[in-house]
């Protein structure tokens, strides 16, 4: 008789997961500090990194938080985009996500986390990458 | 003298990590076939979770990509929630993402995660959550 207990439900090999989801909590941010606090400026900045790296745009919304900091979003065709900044304490959360459907886009991902890191200039960061679809 | 090799840069205490950052990857999602392709359709969903776990939304921004899958973001006073739906695999990706400044939105977030998994109903999930501001 067949049982159906402790059945493990395997993933087809069409979900391999090559995508890469970059986390970034950026403390003590020594520079960018206008991004930090002006939703335009910080808007600009993003879609600029994005398109620089030759990823794809598909929408954007950025929320200014009165006298405080910023939350924002890239949508991309591989993906997202997001960050949250907290001016008074010189700290910010970036994502970036993108699939890999197609095409490796990782070293696309890594790029625009690398330029988000050298406007902020943080002196203490948490970093994590995880693989995703 | 001082030197300054190895030195650690401390993080303050009004940085402690109280936010949470839940990832899911839901494979072979029996059930919400409609949401997965109808951006107008998840939209609706979206909001309603996010009202109804008590969080606040302050935007939104969803995108129909032609014949096949929906990426969309709520941008809340707490975060974020981004998801990416790929119908033609019944996958989905979901973020939801609280900051727990001034309040602990933790049980809020679990809550927003289990009700896509009760919508979706994916027989296979890659469940992270992540420590974050």
């Amino acid at each position: 008789m067949q049982t159906m207990l402790n059945r493990k439900l395997t993933v087809p090999d069409t979900l391999k997961k090559n995508g890469i989801h970059i986390l970034g909590d950026f403390y003590q941010c020594q520079d960018g500090h206008e991004e930090l606090f002006d939703a335009r400026l910080l808007e600009k900045f993003c879609e600029k990194t994005i398109f620089d790296a030759g990823l794809t745009q598909v929408g954007k919304l950025f929320h200014q938080f009165p006298n405080a900091g910023v939350t924002g979003v890239i949508l991309l065709a591989e993906s997202h985009l997001a960050i949250h900044t907290w001016p008074e304490k010189n700290y910010l959360t970036l994502d970036v996500f993108v699939c890999n459907i197609g095409r490796d886009n990782t070293l696309k991902a890594r790029k625009v986390y690398e330029t988000f890191k050298n406007l902020f200039n943080p002196q203490e960061v948490n970093h994590q990458e995880i693989s995703r679809e």
